[in-house]
């Protein structure tokens, strides 16, 4: 069932406020913002919300085919009432987007209310997936509620129609933005770790070439490049748990503040948690579908479970910020602090590495042989100095430009990489501070110690270019660093069913043949072939009536 | 209507003559070659042709549940006929893997005959995509056919049981090889294009961000962001068309040598095919899904035709050959080309560049300014010492060890690298060249030179690691291509709808909505979901059998 959220422009006290309302009076409600031709620029919405003095109603209208509200989850078909975001006007002003509680559907019957249209907005990616939501468009025509429906905790219109702002500051919304991304930051975990624990497992089922004397075919993941392609995505698993257990302790230290009317590291907490939102789940996207095809042809069946992961996963990448609007934000927000550093102003909380300028501009990696880059002093060092640089390579060549809009829109391409730069930082940090703490369990540190160090060197050698440019570090370090990698696979390797086996998830949550974790892989494939509808009957249906008569065509047509 | 394909170990000449006796018998013939645990090792096939000299026929048995053939198109419901891989064994002599004409179902009823179990293997990725197609499993228990069913033309088996080669050479197979894998190029090229032309026209539609005085919001093709992710898979689909063409004649050349009995050039065109199908399948694959975030949420929606596109395209990453081990075998013919540079022996075709190898490893890029880049000789060489100097540094690290394999095994990661670095020279190249000949059309070939230092130049900024660690050029030559790419984008971007255009595809053919030529795409995106059959009823079927009751049932509980 639906229950509505209010989320974004809202606040978590108006959610509080709405769900017990929505089960006392029986509705069901959703959360309509987006429209069909606005979704990152939420201040472009088209949607407008009248106040009419005379009624002391407001008028909500749908003005344009693309201020047609499109997209959100269990409008089309179900929803009874909806959050709906709209342009408020008073006299002939506009003050910008505010939401109004909206009656969509009768009680009664659930036929659309007049001046309502609703409907569903068609099929999406994959088999099941989101197929089983019905994402919906709606339009208002001169649809009117009392003025009592508007969410007034920011903003109120009076009796009169006079618009006031009231005292609750505006900063609280980011509060709750920091709370929803801090959540897709651990889900972005859970969903790497479920595909890289198919993989895994399947890897090890599975043998291909290398026979010798005619004895078993060579595992799969005994190769080094399966190794190579599957172990930093575990490495980045167990990174994106904990970067994510950090996210919510930021997001409870933001909300301590924000009660306490606090707003001084809000700015920092926001980029940090855009960027590791953008950042986490575009890795956790591209890494199902390299799963799936770190299963061979196999992953590529629906019982693999990788298809409907993946087509569940991607949309995250779009929602809630898209990820390059969001890791914009990021770079202006490293733009403003690299501004700021000679002012006295100290950079705080993920960017407080910004204050060592002078230290990360001219320090210079002292690796000369390939086990210096075990050392989490080196790896930091030197992903602070490559985020650094890059960021202040931008900001030089930003300062170029008379228009800094203009500059900024120019680079923005260099900027991205500057933000993930910044973002790989957070998460290689977070993972080096885990490991300062206690961890239980005979040897568990020891390994999240290896996994810590193939994340980091798997990024260094992925971004080589960034490091050396940088002048970070030299071409041979970078390979010895390359040659440190290879020797981390083989110590991840004898512990790699383990590592996934401690996800814990049950066979029934992986919801994969090819993941099951008693690794009897054929058996349950061919099992599950016969399962299908298609096998209930020996001959398929509509064969005899189809294919059959073309066969004969032949001989006739042959004949002649 | 299946058709049957004899290919891989096969030969075309074999698929010529099959083709008009499966119409004249009327029978619907598949390709059984892939078995449940044998796919990219074919010599670790299970499945038995035991040969039985007393009746003289072969004995056709699946001794394994991983030897039940699995994946074949056309298999699971609808053949009656297979072309089926099995090991060949006389006495007690495993000669191994040849095909044989199996009959599987009656031509009377359809049903299976005795002996043959046979059914589809399931539900695939995607909701249309390979569903269609009934790809089946197979097993067989002791199913005998009459001797004259072995495909004969390399190998025979005498009514005496005895085994014999012909003298037919047998490096005849990798001619259909480099047959097959030429048309995966024009496909990858054709899907490509297809994806592209869909995320450029929607770009161009598509406004966010940017109004100014109440204006409209800027075209998201105006972005740099969205600029540097699109242009470059524009330009990749016009880099592999040229490629694709090439190949075409390359095969042509290859077939007139081969008839000639000239097998000098195969293994190059052999290695060459291969990593071109690697490499233009792996970029194809990823650029779909890219395309699709180009096209923000809208691009989630089926009618997007995205979704389709790519559940369609990416087995092709795992057919006719994995990509990786393509790839590995691109390597292996690299460091054996190395090691015969000494040898006086020249290496001919696309890795005759490797015969410059002294100029190669000492000559210094002489970019001094960002439009230095523009230049075809300048690239060239650029991605030529690039190419060599990683395969050099590949053998270098190899006789480091005593065992040839068991480096070729443990370098394997940098291997890959090396291959992908040779076949980006080899579309590189073969682009440049494509320029030299004349081009139709008043100011295309301007058009088409900007895209290929397009292609080339964010391939270079993409590995600028590869490019700066072996010397090729230097940090400060790195940062102005990449400020030349960013002026190549502007030139990209007037000409963009043209240019995706000039592919000429139908709107019907593209199928998606948000790709459609008028760009009248909100309005369609609006038609389209009313056409989903969860609108035609306005209150959804079960809602009031399921939903209503319990929302009633909150009321009831509200008042206990």
């Amino acid at each position: 069932m639906f229950i509505p959220a209010i989320k974004g422009q809202g606040t978590e006290e108006q959610h509080e406020k709405w769900l017990p309302m929505a089960y006392k009076m029986q509705i069901i409600g959703c959360y309509a913002q987006t429209e069909l031709g606005h979704g990152s620029n939420v201040q472009g919405l088209e949607t407008t919300a009248t106040f009419d003095p005379q009624t002391d109603e407001f008028v909500i209208h749908s003005p344009t085919l693309t201020s047609s509200k499109w997209w959100p989850g269990g409008l089309g078909k179900v929803s009874t009432h909806a959050v709906v975001y709209a342009r408020l006007i008073t006299g002939a002003q506009d003050h910008g987007v505010h939401g109004f509680i909206v009656q969509l559907r009768s009680l009664d019957d659930h036929s659309p209310l007049p001046g309502i249209t609703v409907g569903d907005i068609g099929m999406k990616f994959g088999s099941g997936a989101y197929n089983s939501m019905d994402n919906g468009l709606l339009r208002f025509d001169h649809v009117r509620i009392p003025r009592n429906q508007m969410l007034m905790r920011v903003s109120q219109v009076t009796r009169e129609g006079k618009f006031v702002q009231s005292d609750v500051p505006r900063q609280l919304v980011y509060g709750t933005m920091v709370y929803v991304r801090q959540t897709i930051v651990s889900d972005a975990s859970c969903a790497l770790a479920r595909a890289v624990c198919i993989a895994t497992r399947y890897s090890a089922v599975r043998r291909q070439f290398g026979s010798q004397n005619g004895g078993p075919e060579t595992q799969v993941i005994d190769y080094k490049t399966q190794q190579s392609r599957l172990f930093p995505l575990l490495a980045s698993a167990y990174a994106f748990r904990f970067v994510g257990e950090w996210l919510k302790w930021l997001y409870t230290d933001v909300t301590q503040r924000l009660q306490a009317n606090d707003f001084s590291t809000l700015p920092e907490a926001h980029a940090c948690t855009a960027g590791l939102k953008s950042m986490t789940t575009s890795v956790t996207a591209d890494a199902i579908e390299e799963c799936r095809k770190l299963c061979g042809g196999h992953g590529y069946l629906s019982n693999s479970g990788l298809p409907e992961l993946f087509a569940v996963y991607i949309p995250t990448c779009t929602y809630e910020g898209d990820n390059v609007v969001l890791l914009l934000q990021v770079a202006r927000f490293l733009m403003k602090t690299v501004s700021q550093l000679g002012s006295g102003k100290k950079p705080v909380g993920t960017t407080a590495y910004m204050g060592r300028a002078e230290h990360l501009m001219q320090c210079r990696c002292e690796v000369e042989r390939a086990e210096d880059w075990l050392k989490p002093s080196v790896i930091l060092e030197a992903f602070e100095a490559r985020a650094f640089r890059m960021s202040i390579a931008c900001a030089k060549n930003l300062s170029k430009f008379s228009n800094p809009e203009d500059g900024f829109s120019e680079l923005s391409p260099d900027l991205l990489e500057a933000a993930i730069a910044h973002c790989q930082l957070i998460v290689v940090s977070k993972y080096i501070e885990k490991l300062q703490q206690d961890i239980p369990g005979k040897g568990v540190k020891r390994q999240l110690e290896i996994l810590c160090n193939v994340y980091a060197l798997h990024l260094l050698h992925k971004h080589l270019g960034d490091f050396v440019t940088t002048s970070c570090i030299t071409p041979k370090q970078g390979a010895l660093a390359n040659e440190q990698l290879r020797l981390l696979y083989s110590q991840v390797r004898p512990n790699a069913i383990t590592l996934v086996d401690a996800f814990n998830y049950t066979d029934h949550y992986l919801g994969s043949v090819l993941g099951c974790y008693n690794g009897n892989v054929y058996q349950r494939l061919y099992e599950e072939a016969w399962k299908d509808p298609l096998n209930d009957t020996v001959v398929p249906d509509g064969y005899l009536e189809y294919v059959w008569p073309i066969l004969k065509q032949h001989i006739r047509t042959a004949r002649l």
